[in-house]
């Protein structure tokens, strides 16, 4: 671009009638369709941010309803251990999912501070498993069915229907305790929830992998073969499934081996 | 935290109603507070996001609308070296002050490397450098006076008036290549002008400090002390400053000895 300015140098100079020269030029007419696209591109990026500020809208504002409702009277909502489960999930899963990357803002920034520091006096991590902790031993204790319990049925009380991100979130905590009895129950439950969902709140294909493998561990080698199978017909080259498989069907072969033995005896 | 959840489990298996234990519990309270102030911070960010996108706004139809003139006829509009100059200043300084900062984008998305690509089409840094030397070439030659291009007078050619910023930017490039005759011309007009803007559009203690030095190179220390304590009085700390002060003085001390001396001989 250099040239431009060399000849408008000269033209200026030579005489001051130099707008033929400049102006006929081939790269100010690109400048000045690159000055017209970037008007474009700049109101397409405004159009992106005003989507993404419309998502923190919609979250301040279910933030405000369900305080407001809840320091108005509704103070039981959270002795519901539904409830409770759902709303350490709220400040814990969904924050780091929907609220977290919505939010770019300046580490440094007032508002960025402000909001840190509250976090401090809202659930965390820890609280949102012993809420888990409490569902299920409640569950355990009074057999109730995981049905019910995601519909949000604990016998006579009532609280918030679950979805399958609900029920999903549930079985990899326990999947992480080692408990593949409750995984299997919850997982199986969101399966059923992801389904009937128009805005699927989890990947099917994230419900079979644990799924699959806690069939297994409850000895469910036939169910947790066709799980697997189901997976890879969704993802071909997940390589854990691959040698999953291979494990399923060898132990399948070596049970029917030993069946077949029995029946020679 | 962990409070809340020993009681909830504990509350939940001894008893379903255990609305009253979790519910009265300080902690909750003040989560719920929390979450209703989270949701007010929330919105107050959406707001200084909202003016951050208003700016960009009004930038992007700036731009559609220039183009749009210049594309449609009036072709001659860069012919003029004072709109060449402005024109070239928008896509570099002005870039780089107002439209940079309020855009805040992942470089990996497809409208951030959209616009780098356009930026590379607009004139650059040294097409700005060439547009202020043809300027000042013109001004040298047909000795034009720097009240008159400032208000963009080409003779009978009209152009763009010129901001305070415009002309402190040509004063910054000439002080930049040791040429202080125009950087006094162009940082006094600079000066004159900020005076008259309601909205500053640069600081007058940035044109203090350089026209300050330019009137000494050019030998007038006795203004470039009066201009210097101006700065000091603005920023009482500013070390170059205390330092030009000092030796200002003893120049002008050594001065007046020497003409002394003469008034003895």
């Amino acid at each position: 671009m250099k040239l431009w300015v060399t000849c408008l140098a000269f033209a200026c100079v030579a005489t001051l009638a130099s707008a033929e020269l400049f102006s006929s030029m081939a790269h100010l007419e690109t400048a000045l369709y690159a000055e017209r696209d970037i008007a474009v591109a700049i109101q397409d990026y405004i159009h992106e941010e005003e989507k993404r500020l419309d998502k923190l809208k919609k979250i301040a504002s279910d933030f405000a309803d369900h305080s407001e409702a809840a320091l108005a009277g509704d103070k039981n909502l959270l002795a519901n251990p539904i409830n409770a489960y759902l709303y350490m999930k709220r400040f814990t899963l969904d924050w780091d999912k929907e609220v977290a990357p919505n939010f770019q803002s300046d580490p440094e920034s007032a508002v960025h501070k402000k909001i840190e520091e509250l976090k401090g006096y809202l659930p965390n991590y820890d609280d949102l498993r012993g809420a888990v902790t409490a569902l299920l031993r409640l569950q355990d204790t009074y057999q109730l069915d995981t049905n019910q319990l995601a519909q949000g049925r604990i016998r006579s009380m009532m609280a918030k229907q679950m979805s399958a991100s609900d029920c999903f979130e549930i079985g990899k905590m326990t999947y992480n305790n080692d408990d593949y009895y409750h995984t299997t129950l919850w997982m199986e439950k969101a399966m059923n929830l992801v389904a009937l969902e128009k805005n699927r709140t989890v990947q099917r294909m994230d419900i079979l992998d644990y799924l699959a493998f806690s069939l297994y561990k409850q000895g469910n080698v036939e169910r947790a073969l066709v799980l697997t199978n189901e997976l890879l017909a969704l993802l071909p080259h997940h390589t854990r499934a691959q040698n999953n498989r291979k494990y399923y069907e060898k132990l399948l072969e070596e049970q029917r081996r030993k069946q077949y033995r029995r029946g020679e005896d």
